[in-house]
């Protein structure tokens, strides 16, 4: 190979290697809105102790987009939004895992997701026992 | 130079110039949160067709991020982020401009701001009667 042509794919590689992870990628396409542009699906999900949203100070907030691709600040933006897909986006629809065992300390968490999901409106808060219990629910759409 | 530092530093420029925009930057420090943590701001956008949230399909909905450094899919994000930090969050602080003439046409724009700004939880939601009147308050916050 000649050199230039090296460092040309030198560069390239280097590009995609260290820009990939900063920019996230779908594992499966979104679905398309009847004007043929992505529905968009844009999250704010936030924590905080307490028993209801309105008393509970947001401890940590991340932003969760899944269309057309993963990201945000979302610290597993490529999992939790495969994780939404799943359940069509209805959090409610997200159950306890079997393999997690929490105390019954009563120290409850707030949890809210706000925003849109594929073209509709979302607007989730549940309060679990302790944290523990907050964690133990689906696999990554809550670990921020 | 030695072929392998001359190696060495064009890929570190590299990955700087391809990665310095897609990651975004600040231009004012946020504020600290009193645990030492920058408090979190984030915030999902939407803007829809209607008289309230409730009857408008979001046509459009970005995030923001603002702390530590700005970030999502709002296409401006870090004059965005200045903006806000100008009216210290209060949406309602946003000030139609001087320079835009819009005609009395009604069909209503609903904008809708969640999430958290410096901490804080921001639930905000404003009808304009159109998508010129929507567009003359603030300078980038509102252009998604």
């Amino acid at each position: 190979m000649p050199n230039t042509a090296r460092w040309a794919a030198t560069l390239t590689l280097t590009a995609t290697a260290v820009c990939g992870p900063l920019m996230g990628s779908a594992t499966a396409a979104p679905s398309l809105a009847p004007s043929g542009l992505y529905a968009p699906s844009a999250l704010v999900l936030t924590t905080g102790h307490g028993q209801s949203a309105a008393d509970a100070t947001p401890e940590r907030a991340v932003t969760l987009n899944c269309a057309p691709t993963a990201s945000g600040t979302h610290p597993a933006a490529v999992d939790a939004c495969a994780e939404l897909r799943g359940i069509k986006g209805d959090l409610e629809g997200l159950t306890a895992r079997n393999d997690v065992f929490c105390t019954r300390q009563y120290d409850p968490v707030v949890v809210t997701v706000a925003g849109v999901w594929q073209g509709k409106r979302v607007a989730y808060e549940h309060t679990f026992a302790n944290e523990c219990v907050k964690s133990s629910y689906g696999m990554t759409v809550f670990a921020f």
